[in-house]
């Protein structure tokens, strides 16, 4: 049977790049960036002030002066004006562009002021002595440029854009920016015994809660998804998923993949034009997995129908799928690894998904305490986990202390 | 000057619980529970069958029987009927209820078929021979109640609602769930140097970053947010605040408060009604961070203009106001720790907040590379970043290989 990262090569090699789109810059949170950002002037754009104080010529200290005449007061956000005499200062305000004839800010808590004179400005005709010599020439001053210069390049296509990425755009003043479109999703939910969340269920039907599931990990991968149902039933399905195959991204399917009666769907996918890639991996839960594509179409995700094992597939299968079709530069993303907090023993030649509770270590070690569900039903018993441990085929016992990949389902 | 600690705990002491309302499901995730979910029936809710196969008396087997007469297919979904024989066997598939009379599933794998009799229903008059005996009686069977009671509290008030919760919810039939209102947020800049995204600056301006980076991060934590620009003036301060303490949950203000001469906030805060808590702490940066509440109405951080500083103090003091404020169950959330990669010094007596590049080490450990800016106004250089080391006042030298708090800004 498939190994597990060989299924998950098959699953990347049907993400396509999904088209570009301009959105506001509003709106650019949270999507994957698909154009190159620049820097549009030299960052800081001018030479900045960092401190409230004053500004004055570091020669003149060099000089032994430690008395300054205020020439005028300066704020944030006013054009600067030279100074007109090399021996005077300017009272100046963080974030003030540097005035021409000045080079260095002396902070507020550096200097003594003399009484200030009843003058027009409110700075003019005061006069300011330096108590702590600064230690060079442009000292509290962001020099133009320092930090990237012009046309730099701040940010690739494949980066997701977040708040340090917003605050950057604004910077570079991108009010709109070239986003990967959102991948579009069809979720199918099959089995006869479901019912919608809404209907009371007849004592051998459950509710369904695959289709809601997926629909709120799809939400929070930023995709769109729009949810379906389909009976145990070869005609409904062959009639229902071509239009799906056609017009979605991807087709999130759970349920009918074993190999029962009413596991028609291997079948049903293969008439509406889905060629399958695989059905089948060497995992525990989620072992019936069949993934496919439509030539030109969407891909095919047709989980098992155990919560659990679709569960499993979403996360190990479905959005690394996503965040490829996204751009997304993969290199950015973090394969974590967590350490066991106790042994784990598990026979059978398969890669084994152990739900775990996860916690951090005041030593920057990620701890991973076994929390396994009562199979792959045992919907509930997630609630007390917070990821997947990866556990390979080989060894079959997995000691205390070592450590596993990660797939986490839960915010840290 | 007051501790990180300390700032964070009277941070705390003004977040109040959002009143809860009802949403409907599919609005739910994201959001944070204020009711306890219980289990409507037993989970499972009847004696489920886990393999596609047949189910018959485990008595049977222990009798010696071998080979079976299947009565007929039962599908999930369909009410079981009885078996009526106790020697015969009902051919079932996963998902479905198992028929009285029957207690253990054989699956397909473990069994041969004789030929199908064209018999009206497909599996009627068909044989099977059991090949591999189960190891207990009811094998293949989840039974009824195993995992949760009826009425089984699943989920407390304060857990936040991810995908796993969702599909709980669905499962007993929540159709709506209460949950905390989304904090409301009134975003404003302050600072006469800023220019909107959309204008051209002058070349003593620059593009307003922090209200689009804010409004970004609060979006990602829940929350609403709208967004006000006020000039450094303390009469348009005065004037613009009051609605905004009345009217929002939280107002964060960036930049005015320093001790500089157009630094008005302070004392526009303070006519407004807003009553301090705290001005000034003793980390770096974002050490004029203000802090205060209007009783009975906002509570208002005034966070440094410097975009480093600002978004140090969105992840460290903001987020977790807001968490409390949805009632979130801090106890669920990890503190994460991360491991220097390189030696680190610093000397002032304030705790220093690092931005650090993290990646994951097999072994289960995260790594924190070390990716200071160029002070404070570098927000370009928070790109190289992931997350933000809390490094203590003492001691001044932080060696490679020690571990200290993280607070991530970006999903791992």
């Amino acid at each position: 049977m498939l190994a597990v990262e060989e299924a998950y090569r098959l699953v990347l090699t049907t993400a396509r790049p999904l088209p570009p789109q301009a959105v506001p810059l509003a709106e650019a949170a949270g999507r994957t960036l698909r154009q190159s950002l620049l820097a549009d002037r030299p960052l800081p754009p001018y030479d900045r002030v960092t401190m409230d104080g004053i500004a004055l010529n570091y020669s003149a200290l060099e000089a032994g002066q430690t008395d300054f005449i205020i020439e005028r007061l300066q704020l944030a956000g006013t054009a600067p004006v030279p100074l007109s005499d090399p021996r005077a200062a300017v009272e100046i305000m963080t974030g003030a562009a540097l005035p021409p004839g000045t080079d260095t800010v002396i902070r507020y808590e550096d200097l003594d002021f003399a009484a200030a004179d009843n003058a027009a400005d409110a700075a003019a005709g005061r006069r300011a002595t330096v108590r702590v010599l600064p230690p060079r020439r442009g000292h509290n001053v962001h020099p133009l440029g320092h930090d990237q210069p012009a046309g730099a390049r701040l940010l690739a296509p494949g980066r997701r854009l977040g708040p340090a990425e917003i605050a950057v755009a604004a910077t570079v003043g991108a009010a709109s920016l070239l986003v990967a479109r959102r991948p579009r999703v069809a979720v199918v939910s099959t089995g006869d015994e479901l019912v919608p969340v809404s209907a009371q269920p007849l004592p051998h039907q459950i509710h369904t809660s695959n289709a809601p599931m997926l629909a709120a990990a799809l939400a929070a991968d930023g995709a769109e998804s729009q949810a379906f149902h389909f009976d145990d039933d070869l005609a409904a399905l062959t009639a229902g998923l071509p239009p799906l195959l056609a017009a979605f991204d991807a087709v999130l399917l759970s349920g009918g993949v074993s190999k029962g009666r009413a596991d028609f769907l291997p079948e049903a996918l293969r008439v509406a034009g889905a060629e399958p890639l695989f059905h089948g991996v060497a995992q525990r839960p989620g072992q019936p997995f069949w993934f496919g594509q439509r030539p030109g179409g969407a891909a095919v995700f047709a989980l098992p129908g155990n919560p659990v094992s679709a569960f499993v597939g979403y996360y190990r299968y479905v959005r690394g799928w996503l965040r490829a079709s996204q751009g997304l530069d993969l290199a950015h993303d973090n394969q974590l690894f967590a350490e066991l907090t106790a042994a784990v023993d598990f026979r059978p030649s398969l890669t084994y998904f152990l739900p775990v509770a996860l916690s951090a270590a005041p030593d920057g070690r990620l701890l991973a305490l076994p929390a396994p569900t009562a199979g792959s039903g045992d919907l509930a018993g997630l609630l007390a986990a917070d990821g997947f441990l990866e556990l390979p085929p080989t060894p079959t016992h997995f000691a205390a202390g070592s450590a596993w990949p990660l797939w986490l389902f839960r915010e840290m």
